[in-house]
């Protein structure tokens, strides 16, 4: 694997080895030290052209705990304002020496383009509403530590909300897909994608009437500025609508599981106490992404070797 | 002790252990490698919601020659810009895996609840005008290498100017006023404290009558957002009332310090031969405090081995 | 050597030694694990005051390779906001007891006034119009890497751009000078500096004419705010009377070499053709940018020992 740019581009056993490989780095995270030499000389660059914290956070985590070292280079805070190119910026970066660039951009396809220019690896950390694949890695994670090795086969999992717009929700589906997972679709009619297209899943028609019926309900971000742009009519009807409200997380199976990819509005597409119950997996998400980047990272630039 | 969240969290004898500490760091600090592998392995991350300079660099360099990794997570370049709670952020940044959080926040209480929801260790580098332990740790481990460590038995020290907003004046009060100083508060009547409730000092009517009776005279930074507030007439105005010029400088005793936690405005509360004269200890203040803070994080996080 | 702030501190043995260990570097950022422990526990702080992504990063790895920590310090993010002046902003670095500060400045003269300030050793990374070394030294270890080590006697080096204005012609011109090259420099009349004093070149009336003579074509980024400043017209004009365009790229010599410090205008200064072409050497002077500092830092800081 020469760069991780898209879930497409892996078959269910590169994806069962993958898994495999970030079980073993969750158990070096839960070391006295939790860091290994495997990447040690190594430079990893994250080029984010769109804020996130805890995405950026989490590959300079997993880069360190392989003893990589890291460099950070945010759009607002370079030459991009002085109207360098993407293509100057990524040859400026590669010319550096560095090993792998982790890439966030507003455009779909940009990753690929970087790929495309460059001898270091790739990885795709969020195209516009195309791709993000690393987060795909750690939601399966965090559903196989749950459900077990043979666990995706006919697991039934609901996304709720924004899906057309949303590169974590294609990523998922595929993902879940591949693996043998049932998926299903929920939401307003103008955020549902215009096309099924690219998405292994069928629509359902009656949220309420679904959410008893499934294993995993994922939730997504609803974005303030899709209000502007006359997607959604209010907050608070989306709530009434789509929501995870107490009231609807009372109406699914005992061992239904939730997630959600963060940053949560509470009180939107989540209720507090829903975020914060028993059945949440939100803060495993985000442990169990330091370990499935460190196992992307090491599968793309490790020797091969033993992790030690 | 598993969080600093305020000085009133230490005893005398806490605070002397503390300093005893700070001095052990001080001298690995003047090493020709200063650097001690005591925390190797260890993650600290800096969550800062207010601009700072000296205080971010300061703990990151402390962090960093305890030989700990470090993160840096600022407001103005997170995904705080889109809303996520403060809960949020920090049960995020504790899913990844760290062990100290220092915070500052403009709300008092900020890091209280930091260290309500999380495993880490929480160090509160400055919450609203409440509380900024780690500079009262510093400010005493500078006087305590000038003074002897029976020096603060009756050191009489004055605090000088917007006392009421200062958490480091705060701070600094309890701190000495634990250590057996008597501690005294000069200012404008609209910076004062509105009552002396947790202020263990006196305040004094006359500055200048006070000056040469005192041992240290700490001055504090004018805000220029309070000229907006109405609560000062003008700089000038200030300068001429309650600056230390050279004149009033002239009226110490020879031995009396002057400290200043910086940044200072040079001209308003302190004239620039004064902040570099033999009296000031400014430059002092900002040495120490990353010895100050390694101790702060090595008692924090330390297996409670031998410094190496 | 205890800083770095003006090409004219150099003389031709000097550059010639710190070329040769420049080479050295070159070396050993090619090998599987491109870093060395000769300045493990010095720090090292990037204090920038102007955007910059390549500057900054190549320091930073520089650093990193020679095993030294680093810290950042933009004006953004800092207390420079509150208005701390550069001489308090230097102190506290100081204090914190870095080895070495790289600075950028708007100033011209900035980085000499560092220097004056503190016992650390000074880089100058930019001042204004006035110097920027490191990118001189990185252009002349670019060129005798194709030239060879006699390669600079009578080599014919055109500038071409905004050289009045440029800190990069300046040192770069001065370098080259000194190195035994005969300079030339060409542009509109407004963009030209007002005298050559401290500039060791001649002015050439026509491009075209010149352009077939010389062996090193160096062009300047065309900085879009001297549109409003009513010295250039256009951009359309300025590439159609000063532009490296293909048509004027053929009239060189086959072996030709074309340099730019990067970042780029495609189109404007450059011909993308001829930024992507066999004679640009513009990615390979970003590659030895790393090497170059590493050697300009351990000239400062390494304790003279060998290269491990």
């Amino acid at each position: 694997m020469k760069h991780l740019l898209s879930i497409d581009d892996l078959t269910r056993a590169d994806l069962g080895e993958l898994l495999d490989l970030s079980d073993s780095f969750v158990e070096v995270t839960q070391r006295e030290i939790p860091k290994i030499p495997a990447l040690r000389g190594k430079t990893v660059v994250t080029l984010f052209f769109e804020d996130s914290t805890r995405t950026r956070l989490s590959f300079e985590t997993a880069a360190k705990r392989l003893s990589a070292d890291t460099m950070s280079f945010s759009a607002s805070t370079s030459s991009v304002r002085k109207g360098e190119s993407l293509l100057d910026t990524v040859q400026t970066i590669q010319a550096m020496g560095v090993d792998a660039i982790v890439v966030r951009h507003p455009c779909a396809g940009a990753a690929h383009r970087v790929a495309g220019w460059v001898d270091a690896s790739v990885v795709n950390a969020g195209d516009g509403r195309h791709q993000h694949p690393t987060q795909a890695v750690l939601d399966l994670l965090t559903l196989r530590r749950h459900r077990g090795t043979g666990g995706f086969d006919g697991l039934r999992v609901l996304f709720v909300g924004d899906i057309g717009h949303s590169r974590v929700a294609r990523s998922g589906v595929q993902a879940l897909a591949t693996m043998g997972a049932e998926v299903s679709l929920a939401g307003p009619p103008t955020l549902l994608p215009e096309s099924l297209d690219g998405w292994p899943a069928t629509v359902v028609e009656d949220l309420d009437t679904a959410l008893p019926e499934v294993d995993v309900v994922y939730l997504l971000r609803i974005q303030r500025e899709r209000l502007g742009a006359a997607l959604l009519p209010s907050l608070r009807e989306y709530t009434s609508r789509y929501g995870i409200t107490t009231e609807r997380a009372a109406r699914l199976k005992p061992d239904t599981l939730i997630m959600h990819p963060g940053p949560m509005n509470r009180g939107v597409e989540i209720a507090a106490e829903v975020a914060d119950g028993p059945a949440s997996l939100v803060t495993e998400q985000v442990a169990n992404g330091v370990a499935a980047r460190m196992a992307v990272l090491w599968s793309l630039l490790g020797s091969g070797g033993r992790i030690a």
